[in-house]
């Protein structure tokens, strides 16, 4: 059994340590938080847990093995750090870090210790998500042609990050894992509308390369919740809509075909298909538990985790040009990614 | 009664040919179109009226009043210039030219010539658009925040326009005319997925000055239809789907409030509101069958339509710009519109 | 070509015009209905068909082929026989007649005569009923366990006949359709709303023998327009809603297992399958088409319809006995079907 | 506080326990299941709680207050009788008795001694169905003239109860708390395709005087979950939808108007009106935590409860009268209720 701790126990914090607690694989040694009422709830819910206002107690406590951060943005670098330094494995909530030159530090470190650099990006783990992986990786949609991606709804504005840090991160998460794409540009739009506050819509297009064109489209300010992704192949189309009971995975036999034929008008040229539509079954375990169980085995064996501190930077590297890019209207920001596989 | 003649009798050209003869305030005297098989169809549906594959014999005939044109886009200009030399009233296809140049000589010649010229905006005569402009400019949403429209199906591919001149043109006049903005820049990203095609996958911003911000999701390649904007006000917001049976306009009594209190955090400066929704019940005239009265009118009273020739030129100017922004991978491009009311 | 006049020009008279005049393979000759303004819309929309207020002018015209009836229920069994003794095939709006008794009369007639005689069960024309019929009949569902239909919507209350005569006719058609299923008692509910009006609201069980149960819920009085079925078999069920754009057939490979073992507990006997679902294609030609073309062939070859007088009878027999049982607070009421394939 | 005891720890019990835990009224005595593996689940989840297979030693503790009772439904009257005469209050899970004949008894029990007696009809205390009494109380929807709801899915199977116990029985207890109506007469069909099982598919048409028709459709076999109300009043109508994440009520400002000119024709006496649709905005608290607040307010106070005896017992005598008329396909069932307010 693995012992952990968990640091930050606000919105997400919970989860982690009701998972962490039942997991079967991981058990939870003690949470810690700055705010004095969020130790009391943590104490009534999981008595017998030791919760402090002092992560550093934790960090350092000799009977943890490994530290989960679930904290603003901006203090993950500093607290993973300071973990991995004390010899602790890590799990550090999406975005991994402000920077990616954190990224590639506390990458480095982790490497240096040989120790497992987790960042929670929880969609991954998701049935939808790795069924997605599956039909995309399996060639069932052909080419993929474009991403596009919507995820809006009322709340929660946040002052440390803008909207595109704090929602787009999710579906570049997860376009970045179901198509193992390489994003090579961004162009970003977006605006505020709470004064001094970070932009709360955002609109990113994605240059990934050939004719893969992925676009985000992120809101804090909607009147209702979508959650619903387009993912365009030459051979078959997937509508991934989170908001469905059931059927959130649909695909669709639809496309275009290419009649070559130079002579023919161009509308001739162009025929359109249409056959049945599916809806996969998807597992349905939770995706925090999944997960969970894969960073165990990550410890335990050493291996490198699905979303180890590389897919954690290539998300931070595009969530830097896109903010860059929207203070700046528009300007298209190329991406200068280290080679795949330089560090772990 | 005025006597009209339609110049292309395609995939539009059938509903004017229709809709004029029942409006109740135009006949329709002759068809026009070079292919032999659509005039052999106009006659068989439309027996009595005159079909001729020379648009010119229609245009020159002294029994005609008025000339609508319905014709690829290339064409618009060349068409209804004759058509306003000739001394006929004109109502234009959308979008109203290829370039703004062309659209402000026509509104030249028709001011000059006290013609009406117009322009098929089709939507804006619809009941919900109608409803929402109501609700737009009756202050009833507040200040206007953003405009968020996806527009999305599987087909046409066009050969000799791209797909933001194909579909994002109803977005872009929708807008223009609930908000009464002005777009000032635009920027734009896009992808061709058939080669030498022109690009079938489009994303805009279109920036209007203040806080207001505008996007469009245009693509003729996704395997669902969709039809939904998204309007948030400081006040109330709504959501216009056109795909809903009934019910295709709903406003949401939802928002935050902003809490001026410095020394609070941020997160409890803001507080969220969540009221009722309501969808009003929408006229069901129609749109053609409005626009058509419409046109009728402004040709008997020589009054300028709501969709002239100022409207038909401000939408051409977005579409070049955002034409011109996505072959250069999201520039900025500010648009030097006319003063409002400059030209009629 | 099949010479055709058309008796009524109400509501689905004009779809049954414009359908003879471009099937293909019939012609119309003339129209008849007793309100005057009806033949002047008729002479607008179809100029050059005879119109006429002498429903007996048309039948009695040695010009005409066949004759289609669609005026009220009440006048279908004098209509239907005049044009059978005078010679015409015939095609009948539903429900064919208002009494079983007519219903064999005009069976009688038309296999005397070697006339054909088909009823306008339109649904079952669709590519949705025809795909489902496949499903069901190719055994893909398993054994058919319920048929649940739900029909409901506002208006158009009916003076002459209740909402079961009126909506309740699709359902039946259809599940007699796809089930090749025998009613064999029936049990119906129901409610009037309005003074001295027939029921608006109704509610049918019907027993098909065997564990296959069928149930249709019809309402002129619902704020929300539904049309929704539920067919449930041992291996696999369908939705079929034909309110949906498209994917208006959903297969479900959902169900249950029985686990044989008497000794575990009632629970554990049975299993919960969940598997994939699936929207097959459909066949996308107006219903009424595919219905023409199948009265043509039925003239020319002299083979039985589809939805012959067996099959109009066959629902004319439950809606008599629903009718009698919900006047009778849901009192059962025995169908005694003549055996299957005695009169054609 | 009031101390409580929850006998029968299955699906439901752990909400009682959380809830009871959480209300900041009421604290957890013990917990009591017959099965061993239910009793750790309790006590990992809840430390601290007493655990026992023997519900007899929590009803008869002195230190226990309240018995909330969630055991299969042939139980219910024993437990809570035993309770009773144990001198405690009582909230027993839905339906409260196997017999209305238990029902009485328990409501003179209780009664005698002046104590609590509620039955958890769970819905009643949603934010939804408070909102529908509101607008059917106020007459906001004129004189209700049907109630017609769909409560299907696939499983739980049951043994002990048919599918109307199961699930009906939630739409009784929310038609009677917001209609304020009385069943007079009861018909209903159904099936079952398990051998020697209950039915797990029926329908119940309830008779409620005047024109007022009530219409229940449960199936424990249905590929998709629906949870649909419809209430239809003769000034607006509701479309009450469970599945909904949000705008589960939506209230039309539709309906008919009678002309009464008896002269013009029956369809010309009917107009259709069709106006705005609007959802409410509905309170969002947790439905048990309502309810258990409900619950200690009637302990402290001596006040009936909502859902008391009365409510309990008018809901067995439409499921009774059900069961038998779908045993007697369809036979109509009388119910003599006892005059409302004969027993508390």
């Amino acid at each position: 059994m693995i012992k952990t701790a968990v640091v930050g126990y606000g919105y997400w914090g919970p989860n982690l340590v009701r998972n962490f607690a039942e997991s079967g694989r991981t058990t939870v040694v003690g949470v810690s938080d700055l705010r004095e009422d969020r130790l009391v709830a943590a104490q009534r819910r999981f008595p017998g847990i030791k919760a402090t206002n002092d992560a550093a107690e934790l960090i350092n406590d000799p009977n943890v093995d490994a530290v989960a951060i679930s904290t603003p943005v901006s203090s993950h670098f500093d607290l993973a750090m300071a973990a991995l330094k004390a010899g602790k494995h890590v799990l550090v909530e999406k975005p991994i870090t402000s920077t990616s030159e954190q990224a590639l530090r506390l990458m480095d470190e982790a490497a240096k210790r040989r120790l497992t650099l987790m960042v929670d990006h929880t969609f991954v783990y998701t049935g939808a998500v790795r069924k997605i992986r599956d039909l995309v990786q399996s060639n069932d949609l052909g080419d993929i042609l474009y991403y596009d991606s919507v995820r809006v709804n009322l709340g929660l504005f946040q002052r440390d990050v803008d909207v595109i840090w704090d929602l787009a991160v999710h579906d570049l998460s997860i376009m970045n894992y179901v198509l193992d794409s390489r994003a090579l540009a961004v162009t970003a739009t977006g605006m505020s509308h709470v004064n001094n506050g970070p932009e709360n819509i955002a609109y990113l297009t994605v240059f990934c390369g050939g004719n893969l064109i992925g676009h985000v489209n992120v809101n804090w300010l909607s009147p209702v919740k979508l959650r619903r992704t387009l993912i365009g192949g030459s051979r078959k189309m997937i509508v991934y809509d989170d908001m469905e009971n059931s059927e959130k995975v649909k695909v669709y036999d639809k496309g275009i075909t290419i009649n070559g034929n130079p002579e023919t008008t161009y509308q001739a040229m162009i025929g359109y298909r249409s056959g049945d539509m599916y809806a996969p079954q998807l597992e349905v375990t939770e995706a925090l538990n999944v997960e969970l169980r894969h960073f165990a085995d990550c410890v335990e064996s050493g291996a490198t985790p699905i979303t180890g501190g590389q897919a954690g930077l290539a998300v931070v590297q595009i969530l830097e040009a896109a903010t860059r890019s929207m203070r700046n209207r528009g300007q298209l920001i190329e991406i200068n990614q280290p080679p795949m596989g330089a560090v772990a």
